[in-house]
């Protein structure tokens, strides 16, 4: 048995998120099936991945690994699996890895991005990727909360019910609001998220934008860890899983993919 | 009876293209249904676009016009309109118009742009918009063929056959290649176009990319006005218009929409 490492692009719009369920659309699915289809060898192939995003949330670089049989070159399943998934999952590169490797367990941080377009107006060619906000936002105050998440926090009151999760204290590494034009971008690279995080942080950031809740509001339910006190959830056709990070002696994707 | 003007943004993926047809989801054809809820007169709405888009191409300035019994205020129709159409299609301006203005024949020119990303992996975030193109392209050469077609010529070499326009000469004023990263813009401005003929222009241009034919191989085809030595014709998924163009007497959108 050998383990291979997939990294990974979706579109998360037609799936019912990253995880394997009974009758609905899933990319862990879809994946599991076309690593059979690939792999041509009777086998069972349970695929992990570095995070189960939810339904609609998209991926520029998750991160899966599974095991296999197969003798194939990495390069060749790599292209195998591209051409038996569906048109909305590609992979990315494709690498056999030690056993030791776990593509959620290994991973020493994630990088996520949530992309607002401003528009009073329907945007088709945007709002599948993008959230669009009609009212005005003030940016400024959206910064200082990004730049006050920054460091260890416990993020209970950012973190959804439902979780299985205990412990809700995590490190982020960066947060950042950046402005695009007209549009806004929020990038946030942390140790590791509780469930719907960022979703939590970005829908309570902008109703600070908006004026509805100050920084000073902001801080306060960060510093309270409470769930009850949690903000609204920004939808998720705006949140990409853009990296997983990997210690340099783990990292399984030496190659940049062109 | 008034006559108002439409700018519209639209992801033509799910239609198959603008033009009205039995049976088949069109551009036309979820607007005028939408224009008969919206205005909530009994009549039969006609509306006409200022481009026949195909099957596939996206707009994100499409200017249509029709004319209506309803006294409604046109700020209140355009957001009538934009709830009644279904979420690929978005109205970006409604104005009302002298009932001399005519969405194709006022208009003095178009914009078309084709996108391309390279990448030898499917790219599912992308390719809803993009054409991917897998193999090394040389920029300058497809360079120079752009700047060739600036100015007046006969087009019929890029013109594909099922055209009614026995006239082919058109005259472009700009046209060029940009680099976005990785990633490649082709930008046309010109006062008319010629049945698929910007897709029909990459397409051969790409080749000239990929080094299968030469600028000098190009400028004989443009320059034949020969319909059968047509080179291929690029996918329409790359392809948007951008913005039509109306002298500025007649321009129906004052407004730049937010």
């Amino acid at each position: 048995m050998r383990r291979i490492a997939v990294k990974l692009e979706y579109d998360g719009t037609n799936f019912c998120g990253w995880q394997l369920q009974a009758d609905v659309r899933t990319v862990q699915g879809v994946l599991e099936e076309a690593a059979r289809n690939a792999t041509g060898v009777e086998e069972r192939v349970l695929v992990e991945g570095a995070g189960r995003t939810d339904a609609g949330v998209h991926a520029a670089g998750q991160v899966a690994h599974f095991d296999t049989e197969s003798d194939l070159d990495t390069a060749v399943m790599g292209r195998a699996l591209d051409n038996w998934l569906p048109r909305d999952v590609g992979v990315l590169a494709c690498a056999q890895t030690d056993k030791s490797f776990h593509a959620r367990f290994s991973a020493s941080g994630k990088h996520y991005c949530y992309r607002i377009i401003r528009s009073q107006r329907t945007r088709p060619l945007w709002e599948r990727y993008y959230l669009r906000v009609w009212e005005k936002l003030k940016v400024e105050p959206m910064r200082e909360c990004a730049g006050y998440v920054v460091g260890t926090h416990d993020f209970a009151s950012f973190t959804s019910a439902g979780s299985e999760v205990e412990n809700t204290v995590r490190t982020m590494h960066s947060c950042k609001w950046q402005k695009d034009g007209e549009n806004l971008l929020f990038d946030i690279v942390g140790e590791g998220f509780t469930y719907n995080m960022v979703r939590a942080l970005v829908g309570t950031m902008l109703e600070v934008g908006r004026e509805k809740w100050t920084f000073e509001e902001f801080k306060e339910v960060l510093e309270a860890g409470d769930r009850r006190q949690a903000g609204p959830t920004a939808p998720s056709n705006g949140l990409i899983l853009r990296e997983v990070l990997y210690p340099e002696d783990v990292e399984p994707f030496t190659e940049h993919p062109s």
